[in-house]
């Protein structure tokens, strides 16, 4: 990137790299003002996280990539400045927050954000040169469409849709397939873009023609209050949210979207809860879906009876199904949820995909995901 | 809003309806669970500010509708929860972050945060029945586009660009005119979307036919790192932004979009920096402008000079300029700006709107200008 050629140097050129990625000009602030840098990412990976609390007594870090060890303390100085070192950390987007005094908050002097449904927390990026495969290459770009629509279905409320079409789609009069693509619990709509780079994921692969064209549509996955429990009688989130998605986001789609008709034009894949959601909405609408995806799923624990039918019978869903695909980190708490479904499907002999890695319960990993399952789509 | 009849009733309502805006259900919380609510807006539009942290010794409260006042201290309860109640506010966004023990952070419980080019915030809505013009009503959506593109001026970053295209324009051939909307110091390219609601605005307008259908580009306005002084023979951050507006974003909308073509479909406004922005590169750019607008602008301390010749000899000026509007609050510290330049402008018969109202420095006035100045545009 030219950006190494302006004259800023050293973790000043990774945090403005960060910063460009956001849409952020901010940084190499500390450079020429006495301001607080955090994070602070070296040449070798390591972080340096920073926070200036003088009167706290505890302030601890929390990072999706720490997986269940614990919290790390980090350590104050003279002026009131709490730091730490960490890492060196894998190239990857993570999501981190302080917790000061049992207060757990952002980064507060990191513009990068992480959009949630509850509690605030903030995103480090750790680059990687060569530019890895979900940074920001030189290639041609789609962009993400923000849509907001009423819901039938869910207390009339208007929520977000956010949709990605691949480079070119504005011209010409093409229709493309679709990939209903969800996110995890706390997450929002925003989730896949801002954290998860997906466009970019997308954008490198098309121009490595390793990808069918295909348009990427990311809705909100909490339809109901997140953190409350659902009252008795009334549906689970997921029930609501499939409701919600055949209802409200499917019709959209296709009626704004050059989409390509039929099933054989759509799939659907999700992370965490979302890849529950997809495994419930996918294979129990084959009628309406041709692949289905799980990353580090959480597994609906009545996969068994919820889908006896095609157990007993797999003909069918074989014959349906184009990619049936599996994925989870080995160091992940929900792993032996996703290898138990492995086992059930191979010993009813249902045609999968199963695929573990190295990984904790993240973005590292479901980008990756992403970037493996998305090129066997359409095909 | 048919969330009004879904059993949540009071602070719920007004909290699911914000969530439902951002694309988030998060709410009700509080109804079922033990979780601390903040902000917790009420009936009469007071709003409680809360804030767990039982070993800080001071926590204040800063909010956008406070102008200089000096920020309110909250009080601490024996189970170590800050509170505070203000207002009644007028129904709007606002912005607003808390201080504790001298550390600015986000509201740790409200997972609605404004994005920034620097430090973080959180946003509180203050919603009206009947529903005001800012907010989403049941009328068809536009929505907005998060392009990126590689800047070919600022340093090789590759910079989001978000743009606004109204309902419909996906369907048929039309091609529109286009808003170039600018955000002020310390926002980014969502600020127009997402604290602004220009979306909406526009939406609704639409919808009571007050409004041409048009395009709205919302560019990054921080084109040097924010924050830090430019140093001796740098280009100053206007002088950077406008040459990015000029030779990146512009040929970027009219490539892509479906633009109408020529000055008298082209039109300039924006907010604080934004709105000095505005001015100079519109009233700069005459060939490429027909309408300019500054709302609470940072009117450019160099105008006499810089337009001199326009100051001069205001024909031209008047015969090119469709809608030269400049607007700011009373209660603005940059109000007596924007009055010398209305006083300027009249002294040499350049023809111009003056606006003042009741008002701060924030999106209270700044959403109610746009929906002011756009039904002005491209008649």
């Amino acid at each position: 990137m030219s950006i190494e050629n302006s004259g800023y140097t050293g973790f000043a050129v990774t945090y403005l790299k960060i910063a460009s990625l956001l849409g952020l000009a901010v940084a190499a602030y500390a450079q020429r003002t006495a301001a607080l840098v955090s994070p602070e990412v070296h040449a070798d990976h390591t972080v340096t996280f920073r926070i200036k609390a003088p009167k706290a007594s505890e302030v601890t870090l929390t990072g999706d990539w720490l997986g269940n060890t614990p919290p790390p303390k980090l350590t104050r100085d003279d002026q009131g400045v709490w730091s730490i070192t960490l890492g060196p950390l894998e190239p990857s987007i993570y999501i981190y927050s302080f917790t000061v005094d049992g207060m757990a908050i952002a980064d507060p002097v990191n513009p990068r954000m992480k959009l949630r449904a509850s509690t605030s927390a903030s995103l480090l990026e750790v680059p990687v040169e060569p530019s890895a495969f979900w940074e920001a290459h030189d290639v041609p770009h789609g962009a993400v469409e923000i849509n907001w629509e009423k819901s039938k279905v869910i207390h009339g409320e208007t929520r977000q849709i956010w949709i990605y079409t691949p480079p070119g789609y504005e011209k010409g009069s093409a229709r493309y397939p679709v990939l209903y693509l969800l996110h995890g619990s706390n997450d929002t709509a925003a989730g896949w873009t801002m954290a998860g780079n997906a466009n970019f994921v997308l954008d490198n692969l098309l121009a490595e023609k390793k990808l069918v064209p295909m348009i990427v549509v990311m809705p909100f996955g909490h339809a109901t209050p997140f953190g409350v429990p659902v009252a008795p009688g009334e549906s689970s989130n997921d029930a609501v949210f499939e409701d919600y998605l055949l209802k409200d986001v499917l019709p959209l789609v296709e009626a704004k979207y050059r989409v390509a008709p039929g099933r054989q034009n759509r799939a659907i894949a999700g992370l965490s809860m979302g890849g529950g959601q997809s495994l419930k909405i996918g294979l129990g609408h084959l009628d309406l879906f041709s692949a289905v995806a799980s990353f580090s799923g959480a597994i609906p624990g009545d996969f068994e009876t919820r889908f006896a039918g095609l157990l007993k019978d797999p003909t069918a869903a074989n014959s349906k199904l184009q990619a049936l695909w599996i994925g989870c980190g080995r160091q992940d708490s929900l792993f032996t949820r996703s290898r138990s479904l492995d086992e059930l499907l191979t010993a009813h002999s249902v045609r999968h995909t199963f695929r573990e890695i190295d990984g904790v319960h993240n973005y590292t990993v479901w980008r990756r995901f992403l970037a493996e399952y998305a090129p066997l789509l359409f095909r």
